[in-house]
């Protein structure tokens, strides 16, 4: 018999919502997960059991007394240590902030208990979600659902990893270059990097910086947007913030595929990846491509992208943590001491010079959006490596010039402001979970998550490209 | 009898529609006009007779022969010297773009000829739209419709003045530190500033760089909201459009005064304003702000406003003309030069603070719209002064410490990416015309709009509040 806590989000919270499953069953079903699998993968960090099972009491006692239910109601949702959870550490993986207890919520936290979730545990991240290799010096690395030696990716990878085990039925993440979809790509889950603005973020440092976006992780298409749909809020704190947010109905529509026109690019001219996982997305696209109506070999102009995204990268970074590396130089890690300091040797008109491109970059991608529906492209451009390793240091013999180059499959969307969701699509040559992220314009969330699920349908038909499951689990 | 070219652009819409005028007439009204007041003014800087002729003659041909008519048909409006309009001169006021003739329109004017509109003129501007003076060393400067001696104000005074004069129903222009509102206040017409977005400008240098956009000016709240509804458009091409462009009915309704909360502010707190100034505005408050439910002295906290405008001027000035500066720098203009200089002395680490420090600002902003609907203050800081001085130097005796300085009652609500409408509100203490300002947080242009018809309604009972009109036309 399935166990709770592998339930898919939506099904728990049907069976909840007609009483066949308790709010309390549930969490304890999560907990006992946690208990057996955590110490091996380390991917929560912070949990307060005591304060999880009050919280689902809580909402066994409103589903008896017939209350109206939110779409979330009772499902223990994970929390991405970069966002304030009453009551439970957060630390952000940083030394600086290893004894912090928020006192309130931040707005998304509090969205996700309005709308009946159960904020219960926090999952590990980078030091301020900084690179793809889930590991801090606060609570060390989190293991792969598939293999504990190897990394987990990042940065939302104690999400991604907690969904896999089971740990959890949603979880939150955020995505800058890729924090919610490597991660999903790398255990075998599904991640949704929204557009800005959708999910806002008003507690960020610099609403203007638009490349760092929250949104939900699940297990389904489906799950992920139960998630999402709590997340969604217009807040004027938000400067891309409007009424887009209210283009979500309650259920999504399935995508008629034979009417897409869709590209199809293995690494956007500029990206580096592995020949072998080159070698398996061409092969899984020749397994599905022929599902849509149009599936042209295609990317926009990206010459140049890498410096597009390094000047906006050192300016976000600098932005952030400019106080952080004057004051505790000492306490942080290499990957945000490294992005600042770069940051803060750009000269004004480097930076201007970086607006600059980066609109000419965006003017080419909503172009390329006139003649796709949507983009598909590998997510990650190596197999999970070991997570002692901090980051991908060459590919194909050929030397990184830095800790983000290998993410550059991630960054492509990102820099153009896109929404772009990763979807596991069966397992690479070392038998580790293969993703593949569909990308559309900003606004065109709704669609590509509608493409998402139909194209996620599809891909369970045949075991080659279905979702994995981790052996834990599985065994 | 009126004139066709000074009814207003909603009644010439009407009469239009129903046969009993011809765009060919109101053209021609139009043009005549221009020919009585422009070598005074000098609003008009381009403009092709025989092509507004044709298109004016085209207009007309569809109306009788029963085509589907689009909300502008056969109005002539004037384009600022800042968007291009194929087969008339652009130069932005710039001695490198003297001659200047662009093959397309952009994709603001592509709409308002979609619409109907005959993009038929072009108005006057400071260079590149630099400052609030109209003047510039390609068609010299424009006079005020009052007193052609004194200022028009800017960026759009051209269309400032050519509204008032009867020059055109209606007119484009656009907004960072109060383009659209200073010279509709210092003419006695009607600016909005609408948010980010709700106007897409695809065709800026940096789509992520906000300050500036582009709005609709006119004789009228309702008039303006027709070129404005000509205007909006959802364009991904521009990271600040969305969804909040369809939120926009047909016409514009009554906002009921009695059930708004109102703040209403002076200076911010820190904004330079002269002494009979606030004084007018103070009186004029007395006399209409009974028709509020509530109206409280108030403002947000402004204390850093100057140091986050000027770090972001500096480098929305340097990415926008650090090439021209390099190549040209004799053919520019001191404002350009100043403002462009600072912004490459900029440290990337100053630049990190001014995102930081906008968020904050921002914040507080949104904060303060939680307990107020609008917020009003005065347009304008002084009353219009002669054009031969570039700017504003000193006010009560305190020197400006720059060129914006005396801009800031306007640039306060642009550096929230608020939304704003200037009202003419009655004549100041030297009998020129005194506007006020209608502030709303970013997407909440429509009820900003709404409450400036109805206070619009309101003032022109009285005498000493209604709209004034040039000695030209009346007398």
């Amino acid at each position: 018999m399935t166990k709770a806590c592998d339930l898919s989000a939506v099904e728990a919270r049907r069976l909840i919502g007609q009483k066949k499953l308790s709010p309390v069953e549930l969490m304890d079903s999560c907990l006992e997960r946690i208990g057996e699998t955590n110490k091996t993968y380390n991917s929560v960090v912070s949990l307060d059991e005591k304060s999880a099972k009050k919280q689902a009491k809580a909402a066994e006692k409103a589903v008896m007394a017939g209350d109206t239910l939110g779409v979330l109601h009772g499902l223990p949702v994970g929390i991405k240590d970069l966002h304030s959870v009453a009551g439970l550490k957060c630390t952000w993986g940083s030394l600086i902030f290893k004894d912090n207890v928020p006192k309130v919520d931040d707005s998304m936290v509090a969205n996700v208990r309005n709308a009946g979730g159960l904020a219960f545990a926090m999952t590990n991240v980078p030091e301020f979600g900084a690179g793809a290799n889930t590991r801090n010096r606060v609570y060390g690395a989190t293991g792969n659902a598939f293999n504990p030696k190897l990394t987990a990716a990042g940065s939302s990878g104690g999400a991604a990893v907690g969904l896999a085990l089971g740990q959890m039925p949603l979880a939150t993440g955020s995505d800058y270059a890729g924090s919610l979809r490597t991660p999903a790509a790398f255990n075998g889950v599904f991640g949704f990097r929204p557009s800005p603005g959708i999910v806002p973020s008003p507690d960020k440092i610099a609403g203007l910086i638009p490349w760092g976006v929250v949104g939900p992780m699940g297990r389904s298409v489906e799950d992920l947007y139960l998630l999402l749909r709590a997340q969604l809020d217009h807040d004027i704190a938000d400067p891309f913030s409007s009424a887009d947010a209210y283009d979500f109905p309650e259920a999504l529509s399935d995508a008629d595929l034979s009417d897409l026109r869709v590209a199809i690019t293995t690494d956007f001219g500029v990206c580096p990846i592995d020949k072998q996982i080159a070698k398996i997305f061409k092969s899984r696209v020749q397994q599905f491509k022929g599902v849509f109506g149009v599936a042209d070999e295609a990317t926009w102009d990206c010459h140049d992208l890498h410096e597009i995204f390094e000047i906006h990268r050192g300016l976000s970074y600098l932005t952030s943590h400019q106080d952080k590396l004057a004051k505790h130089r000492k306490m942080l890690d290499t990957n945000v001491i490294d992005n600042t300091e770069r940051g803060l040797k750009l000269t004004a008109a480097e930076i201007g010079r970086g607006f600059q491109m980066q609109h000419a970059y965006a003017k080419r991608v909503a172009a390329f959006f006139e003649d796709y529906d949507v983009l598909i492209a590998p997510t990650a451009a190596v197999s999970p490596f070991p997570h002692e390793q901090l980051y991908v240091t060459e590919i194909n013999g050929e030397k990184m010039e830095n800790y983000t180059r290998w993410m550059a499959l991630v960054y492509a969307p990102t820099m153009a402001l896109c929404c772009a969701l990763s979807i596991p699509c069966g397992v690479d040559h070392k038998g580790m979970p293969f993703g593949i992220q569909i990308v559309g314009p900003k606004g065109r969330d709704r669609l590509v998550l509608e493409v998402g699920r139909a194209l996620e349908a599809e891909l369970s038909r045949t075991p080659a490209t279905r979702r994995p499951v981790p052996p834990v689990i599985s065994g």
